[in-house]
C-alpha cells in the first residue's frame, strides 16, 4: 500500500470509524460516517466524536510539516458546538494557522452532510524531538 | 434498576466503555479502564476519550442542579493535558463552578490510577426549556 | 458626526488608545498605535492589548448583525500568542463564524506592522433582549 | 524596597492601575480598584481588565516557581465571564495546576468586593530558558 495515512495502526480510529480522508501541506482532512452508537442520550452525536475528528485532524496536519526526527503531542483544545449533527457523513477540515519552533497552532472546522458548519477548534500543540 | 443514571441509554459511552460512576449537587464522577482500543497510533490514550469522560461529566453535573423542565447542551470546553494515559483505570471528577439563568461553567480534572492529574477541562453549556 | 462607532463613549478604549476602525457585514477591524504604556516587564505589548482588540472587535463584528432590540455580552474567549508585538501599529480582523438564536462565535486575527499573525482568538458571545 | 514585586517596571499595569499583591509557592493575588475609565459603552469593567488580571497573575504564580535561569510566555488563556464588574475592588486568584518541564498550567479566579466569582480564566505558558 502506498497511503502512508493508513499504515498507521490506530486503534481508537477503527474503533470510532473515522479515516484520514487526505493529508498533507498543513492541511488534514478527517470524515466518520454517523452510525447509532456514535449518539449520546439526546440522540445526537456525542461532543467527542466530534472532538476526535478535530484532534487526529491536528495531528495530521501539523506532522506533515514536521521534520522526520519530530514528533508531536497535544498541549489543548477549545471546540464549539453550533449545531447538532445527527446523520450522515460529517467531515473535518484542518489546517495549521501558525507553527513556531516549538509549538503549533491549529484550526479545525467540522461540516455535516449538508456542508454546514457544525463545529470549530483551536487548538496549540508541542514540536518534540523523537525519542531515539 | 433504582439507578436513574444508567436506565438513560448512551450508545457512546457504551461503545468506549466508560461509566457515570456518581452524580449530584452539581457533581459528577465518570469512570473509564483503558483498553487497547483506546489507544492513538503512539499507543496512548487517545485525546477524546479523555475529553469524553469531561463532557458527558459536565453534563452530568449541570443536569444534576436543573429542574426537570430544564435540558442543557454544551457549547464549548477547552482540554489541557499534562501527562499520558496509558493504562489502568481513568477518573474524572466534575463540578458545577458557576450556574447562571442561562449558561453554566463547569471544570473537570482527570486522573490516572496513580491519582496523578492528567488533563483537565473547562466548559460552558447553554440552559434550554425542554420541548413540550 | 456621522461615525456611528465613535459616538458610543468607550472610556477603556480612549485609555488604551485603541479605536474600531471599521465594522459592518459582521467583521470589524480594530487598530492600536503601540506605545511604551502597554508594555509589560519584559519590553513587550502586554497580552491583555491584544486581547482587548479581540474583545472589543468581536462585539463590533457581532452587533453589527443584531436587531435594534438585541444586545450582546461575552460568554469566554481563548486567545493564542504566536509572536510578541514590540513596535508599530497592530490591527485586528474579526469576523463572525457562526451566528445563532442565543449565541455567536467570532474568530480574531491580531497582526502587526509588518502583517505577521502575532495572536488570534476565538470567543463565544450570548444575544439577549435589551433591557427596556 | 524590599517588595521585590513592585521592583519591577510595569507601564501597563501602571497604565491600568492593576497591583500584584502577593505571589509566591505557585500562588499570585492581582488587585485593581475599578475606576471609570476601565469601563466599556456599556458601563461594566472591559473584559480586557478582567483578563489582565488572570494573564499577569498566571505569570505571577508561574515565576515564582521558576529557577532563576528560567522565564516564561504565554501559550494561551481562555476567560469565561460570570457576571459584570461595576464598582469597588477586584482581587483575581491565581494557582499553578500542573508543572511540567516545558509548559505550565494556572487557574485564575477573579471575585468582586462582595466575593463573587465573576470571571474564571485558564491558561498555558511556556518555560524558556533565559537568554544569555
Amino acid at each position: 500500500m502506498n497511503d502512508t495515512v493508513k499504515e498507521v495502526k490506530h486503534p481508537f480510529a477503527e474503533l470510532l470509524g473515522f479515516e484520514v480522508a487526505s493529508r498533507g501541506e498543513g492541511q488534514c482532512t478527517t470524515t466518520l460516517a454517523i452510525s447509532p452508537h456514535h449518539l449520546n442520550p439526546n440522540g445526537v452525536v456525542h461532543g467527542a466524536v466530534l472532538y476526535a475528528l478535530a484532534d487526529t485532524g491536528m495531528g495530521g496536519a501539523l506532522t506533515s510539516l514536521l521534520a522526520p526526527d519530530q514528533i508531536c503531542s497535544t498541549i489543548e483544545i477549545k471546540i464549539n458546538y453550533f449545531r447538532p449533527g445527527t446523520s450522515g457523513s460529517l467531515s473535518c477540515k484542518t489546517r495549521v494557522v501558525h507553527k513556531g519552533a516549538r509549538t503549533a497552532a491549529m484550526d479545525s472546522e467540522i461540516f455535516d452532510s449538508e456542508s454546514r458548519l457544525i463545529a470549530r477548534a483551536t487548538g496549540t500543540f508541542m514540536i518534540l524531538a523523537r525519542p531515539a
